[in-house]
């Protein structure tokens, strides 16, 4: 009875404790810790200037777009056979037209999110076309898993954006599943959200979603869509690429120039050889925007990571692209860029061991590097093809702690608690000093997720290894969503926008 | 059968590379990289301050051992009851006497290693009365136990030292076991190992075993023991930490002097106030030892993590812990004196997803930090009770990924490579390129462990999680394990003196 009792009013607390997460507010992060810093400036100039020989002799391949080739001709690029060669000066001129910091708009304007400078911004996995949980297995990926992922992304407090393609909706035809998105993210969250870069078409829908939530006048003061562009190394942009950018820069979106590597097979094995390639095609790809449209919001982006050899699969945590990671990091610095990297990236099939081990080899140097966007910062498995729902919640409760490493130490002579110290006899203990009881709701991280309980205890609740505890977790979250409050009329625009797009579209 | 074919030919390929694995002595490795430091000189300063007030005016307990209060006093420190009262001057006088760095023997002169400067070591866990297994389950360990990790330390090329106690051999009497463990450190291992602290008596013990290791003469030149004292916070050292302390300085083996705190419970909430603390303790503990024996060779040790102000619990993988971590190896390199902390520390009961990310928050820190001697950096669960098999041989496929990391970047012309990426075509690939053949042996870190197959190969193989591979991998391990030459005159030497012992200890 006693024990019922107990576990009762735990279970109250815990749901106070839950309800009041979800109304918190956390504020953005800014980070106060020294940066780590791999390379020294030598260092960093030689790879600059492997970059710019790169640019300048072996060149970058703008494909089937003449109307792009036609822009970088008018501004002094030399092409030749869709291969434009750019010179140091001309790359440092245009890269230098980027704002170093720009504010994405949210529907919510306390959700607005600054990229760049000492800020941080994380944002959910992108792109996988599966699914998994513990009791349906890996599955494709629906516009319910869809929205499921965004009303996750917006109960968590330590995810500051509501991404872009959390999962593909397979099942819906690939021709209007975008319009499905953006709607999606309007209607389920109020943080700030990505656009489609399947083509340029769905672009300008993206452009047309964000006028109505925001007004034309508005975005085009601050960017309400920030997208990825991911070029395709090794020094190749398509017309598919090239169009999205041309878009979203004349609409002055902005834009995440991310070079995908994997080391090995886009790329040659060693690290040097990745990093002077990589940036060469961010800067190619930046310039490039800069040119279509002087000031368009840009982030420096770099997703690299190496091949197995044995295999050829991609291999994520490896110790190869950390230290990528923190030099790339160093690069955008240089060039005076937001940055983009990081994520809680794993090869892992199931949210296990080795899933725990590779995301945070992979994201705590993003912290440390100070990586401003990290996209994939919660819900990665399976090298990106799988979204794990157990995952994302396990990962969203990492990030908070990484909220609190963040903050640093603070000391102030109240910290130092010298009469706490004096007030504690030698052996004693520390429970119930009046600075331990003024301090004790505040003074460290907790996770809800993570077990904490002795085996004795954790065994009568049923061994459960954090797989399980997730599943029960983010499913409780679910029950709980409430929409944020969304404009009748806006809603109203929106949908009559989707419905005449999806019309057309089908025809 | 050309699929059985495939398949033999890598079981083939895998065991000679295990069997290469065996053989190989990987150097100890040096910390090449920056070192991340949070605090500046002031922040620093700051703290060694408030650690002079706590040992000028509050003072550390030395209890129930007269001679050491004698000692105390002969070297001019103040004492009233049992209080030890230290000036700063005096405090880094005695510090300054104890070595930055040092060489600890191992039996095999080609596993010597370096405690100090820009060297780490990674030691096995340390302590837990339970052992874990994926069939077994969590049981009490027993010397079959202790024996089986001496061997899966040995088997590691990542991990530098044998250890002390890694597991607690329950099923042998209290007063003997510690014969029993050097003896098995002794005879299945040729790594540095680490001396009894259960008593002054068995510390005698460790050294007589050392003695006969490498000789009378040579283990006063360097260091064979390397002993874990950990003083009992708040500010307390007792009779048996002293009494283990002078048996071990006046032989002069190596010392690691730890404060073990959980924040909350033995020192304040705050982490400025926890660092002060643990400062004056780990000082107050190297001083004495420099008293007793100038020239001691000293680690500066610190295991700090916070309590669940919940339910009481130790929480390891904390974000307050990392930065303590951070800022008490810039503590002891403030003094110069070698650090120990870190590890792959988990609260998980299991090696499941909660037990890889604490186990990473907890040791990149470690590394990030250039802390030197990481003890448990293999095999820890559940707060330190318990050592994992499957976990063990997890972490020391982390342990090498790690060990890639700090070799940190290679700028040299051939890793720029150029020419080869001159040589394939936009969208090409270089796996086939002069560059790539020359190099791909050696390019990337790659771990046997983790599962780096497409999610259906993995499910063709069984869907095994980490736990489950890891299973099969260190039961293959101690089948294969061969032990290392031990010269039959040696061997005897220590049989006679453990049996003469044992007829000792049992009267």
């Amino acid at each position: 009875m006693a024990r019922a009792r107990i576990r009762d009013r735990r279970k109250q607390r815990r749901t106070r404790r839950e309800q009041a997460a979800n109304q918190i507010h956390t504020a953005q992060p800014r980070f106060k810790l020294p940066i780590y810093e791999i390379l020294g400036e030598e260092g960093i100039e030689r790879i600059h200037k492997n970059s710019m020989r790169i640019l300048s002799e072996i060149g970058i391949a703008f494909l089937d777009d003449p109307e792009a080739l036609g822009i970088l001709r008018d501004h002094g690029v030399k092409v030749q056979d869709e291969v434009a060669y750019f010179d140091e000066d001309e790359v440092l001129a245009y890269v230098s037209k980027a704002p170093s910091q720009f504010i994405q708009l949210a529907r919510n304007p306390e959700r607005n999110v600054v990229i760049g400078g000492d800020y941080l911004c994380f944002a959910p996995v992108y792109g996988p076309p599966f699914v998994l949980d513990l009791e349906g297995g890996r599955r494709h990926a629906t516009l319910l898993d869809f929205q499921n992922f965004v009303k996750l992304a917006y109960l968590s407090p330590y995810i500051h954006h509501s991404g872009g393609t959390i999962v593909e909706p397979t099942d819906l035809p690939s021709s209007t599943r975008h319009l499905d998105m953006l709607y999606s993210h309007s209607k389920y969250s109020d943080k700030a959200f990505m656009g489609s870069v399947m083509s340029a078409e769905y672009a300008a829908d993206s452009v047309a979603v964000a006028e109505i939530l925001f007004g034309a006048e508005e975005i085009r003061k601050s960017p309400a869509l920030l997208s990825l562009i991911n070029i395709s190394s090794p020094r190749r942009l398509d017309d598919r690429m090239l169009g999205t950018l041309k878009v979203y820069a004349r609409a002055r979106q902005a834009l995440v120039i991310t070079p995908f590597i994997l080391s090995g097979a886009m790329s040659p094995v060693s690290m040097a050889a990745t990093l002077a390639q990589l940036n060469a095609e961010a800067l190619a790809g930046i310039v490039f925007a800069q040119m279509v449209e002087p000031g368009t919001p840009v982030v420096y982006g770099s997703f690299q990571t190496n091949i197995d050899l044995q295999s050829g699969a991609p291999v994520f945590g490896s110790p190869e692209s950390q230290i990528a990671l923190f030099v790339s990091a160093q690069l955008a610095r240089r060039y005076n860029l937001p940055f983009r990297s990081g994520g809680m990236l794993a090869s892992a099939k199931i949210p296990d061991a080795q899933a725990g081990y590779e995301s945070i080899m992979t994201m705590l140097p993003g912290i440390m590097a100070r990586v401003n966007f990290i996209l994939h910062a919660a819900g990665w498995l399976e090298g990106g093809l799988t979204a794990g729902y157990e995952k994302f919640v396990l990962d969203c409760e990492i990030l908070g702690a990484f909220l609190t490493f963040l903050k640093g130490l603070d000391l102030s002579d109240d910290a130092f608690a010298f009469d706490a110290i004096a007030s504690v006899a030698p052996g004693g203990h520390h429970l119930g000093t009046e600075h331990t009881i003024r301090n004790f709701r505040t003074a460290f991280y907790r996770s809800d997720l993570m077990d904490y309980n002795s085996a004795e205890q954790w065994q009568a609740e049923g061994s459960q290894d954090a797989y399980t505890r997730a599943n029960v977790k983010y499913k409780q979250l679910l029950r709980r969503y409430q929409p944020p409050e969304l404009d009748g009329a806006i809603d109203q625009n929106l949908l009559s926008f989707i419905d005449q797009r999806k019309a057309e579209l089908k025809t």
